[in-house]
């Protein structure tokens, strides 16, 4: 038999890709389970955007521009000028969501062998799309101690070598809730011009910023233009991740050329979703006051309930629809299976992703999961008091 | 400024992409344009798939399964079967296009520095995802006087190294239109046996076979069951390049686990698109049998035209809807500019793919055009006509 390639045995299993099964056995005995799992909001994609599909009139469902739609772009620079980010359309290429965006900008910057520092725990494909591209993720620590703020910039100074190629962020950040302040940004911008990396920030979280925090986006250092590439995608802001509509942004000219190659290769982003996309950009303002308020009462029911179990810590999130709490147990893998192999509450059971897949450090995280909040506000409650009852009821 | 990756630097450019200029110069001109030079058909798509879109009733546009839709694997399966293709839907991982297919299958069966062997002419793309996966492309050359045939095995054996992981075919061919016969597929079959290789077949356009010709895949060949990969795409077979749907197909269980960590890593294809795709499958065959019907009137328009053009030589295409072209001219790519640059009849010229940028060998192809019969029949007339007006005035 032909053999796999060393890089495809390396590629890394989702985190909660072997509690799928026990999810399943668990469904099949009839235990109802609350996922709190994954991040696919149940929140309705905007009206505006699925019209605009069901209202098409194509005849021939054809190619795109490799770069996406014109209109799509054009539309989607405003959008960014309306919220502060000077660009223009030239600087923006559609991908196949957020990570065939990151998929260009892992290509364009590095070569197999190089590294990538990300501050971790990080959304764990970042791993993939590295191991995909023959990069090494080099971790810096951040703690739920220090409530997951950027590490200081001397860690990642005594990390960086002549293979490292970029700095890669998540703001706010999927799986911490973490939100930069203007400061971090600004310290991130002056490693970067410093050494000469890129700083590849993935903000598709970026409407999702709580309790009077601003947003502060890589792209409004103006002094870094060469080095910033910002990530983004419609999944989150437009609960549409069905759609598998994102971007790569760049003022580097270099970079985004370099990057249109590899979009020309696979030929267009997909049609009816840049249609949904396109239209999603017209989302009236209420939509996403009521997003916000909703996610805003979402968490403080969570963290407050999360923050009344003994034992259990939780690093409150500014932003995104995630949190990190540090469990009771030694193992929260092993917890995270006996939760839905073991365990229920009058026939009901949650999960949740065990936290050591988002770090890429071994032995780290090994005792804390990550927690989306994408359910609706009772179901959180119920899947706290579950924790809770599970929690006084597992030994480890 | 931070440094592309030499990896960005190597992406190649699309054979035609150096062209767009000029014919947007030409336009500018009120010059009329046939576009001979894309593989975009101008077929409808199936009504089913696009009411299909119209008519969903979804309220969350939510990701699908990783490996895409359980419904649309089972009927893919059957569809398959049908075609006597014998697949479980476990056998199936929906992609983004085939060219994510294409990415998928590299990825699992290289690391960066092995190698590929494919005869070349060869779909364009492969050099672009062959560089982005770090894998060099070994071309075996096949030749217009053959038309395009099978190069002989000992050509294939004496390029096969320990870096050789895989042979990679396009049947029927682009850009040459070539339909492999049953016993060139059972040739290649008994190769990678011999060398334990993978053989990824790109049948995209299995479909377009004409002439009475039978399309044979390398899955009905049971006895490499764990060497054959089979790429498809719905783009041409329905006439839905915008979609971006197609799969990769094996089964070999360890390479599809291994492709199936790729698939996990972007989440998952686009959702409106595959339920165009599902719903396409119930495409009736008098669609087909008209569609075929059409390409072969256009071919044989197409072939009849380039053959009556003195200097002209035209290996007759089997199956697809393209056909390569030798024109008595020294550089195919300076005459391609010319026709757009320089060049009217009437105030309309064509635009043709140059075929060097199909070959992976320097200096080959260098007199010879791509050209797509993707066009109205009264289209292809005209642009023949021009064709041979040109060739009459051009001097290189």
């Amino acid at each position: 038999m032909p053999a796999i390639s060393k890089k495809g045995l390396a590629m890394p299993q989702s985190p909660i890709r072997k509690l799928v099964p026990f999810a399943e056995g668990a469904k099949a005995r009839g235990i109802k389970i609350h996922q709190l799992n994954i991040g696919q909001p149940d929140i309705k994609t905007p009206q505006v955007a699925l019209d605009a599909v069901k209202n098409n009139d194509l005849e021939v469902l054809a190619y795109s521009h490799s770069a996406g739609f014109q209109s799509y772009r054009d539309k989607l620079a405003s959008y960014y000028s309306n919220h502060g980010i000077d660009v223009s359309p030239e600087d923006i290429i559609i991908s196949t969501g957020g990570s065939e965006a990151l998929l260009f900008a892992m290509g364009s910057v590095t070569d197999p062998g190089d590294e990538i520092i990300i501050p971790e725990p990080f959304y764990a494909n970042y791993n993939g799309f590295a191991t995909a591209s023959g990069v090494k993720v080099v971790p810096v620590i951040s703690t739920l101690e220090e409530g997951f703020a950027l590490p200081p910039i001397s860690d990642f100074e005594k990390l960086i070598s002549d293979k490292t190629k970029a700095i890669v962020i998540c703001n706010p950040g999927n799986p911490t809730g973490y939100l930069y302040s203007e400061d971090e940004i600004r310290q991130l911008a002056e490693l970067v011009k410093k050494h000469d990396l890129f700083l590849i920030a993935d903000e598709v979280y970026r409407e999702f910023a709580y309790d009077g925090h601003k947003h502060h986006s890589v792209m409004k250092q103006r002094d870094i233009d060469d080095h910033a590439i910002m990530i983004d995608s419609v999944s989150k802001r437009f609960s549409m991740c069905g759609a598998r509509i994102g971007c790569i942004v760049s003022r580097n000219k270099e970079l985004m050329s370099t990057a249109m190659k590899f979009a020309q290769a696979r030929l267009s982003p997909p049609t009816f979703a840049q249609i949904a996309s396109e239209a999603a950009l017209d989302t009236p303002q209420s939509y996403f006051d009521d997003v916000i308020e909703e996610y805003v009462s979402r968490r403080n029911t969570l963290v407050a309930g999360l923050e009344a179990i003994p034992g259990v810590k939780v690093a409150k999130p500014k932003g995104a629809f995630y949190c990190i709490a540090e469990l009771p147990v030694k193992n929260a893998d092993a917890f995270a299976q006996w939760l839905l192999e073991s365990f229920d509450l009058d026939g009901k059971t949650i999960m949740v992703a065990p936290a050591a897949g988002f770090y890429s450090s071994d032995n780290v995280g090994l005792n804390q999961v990550r927690i989306a909040y994408v359910l609706e506000e009772n179901h959180l409650k119920e899947a706290v008091t579950i924790l809770k009852a599970a929690l006084e009821q597992y030994q480890d």
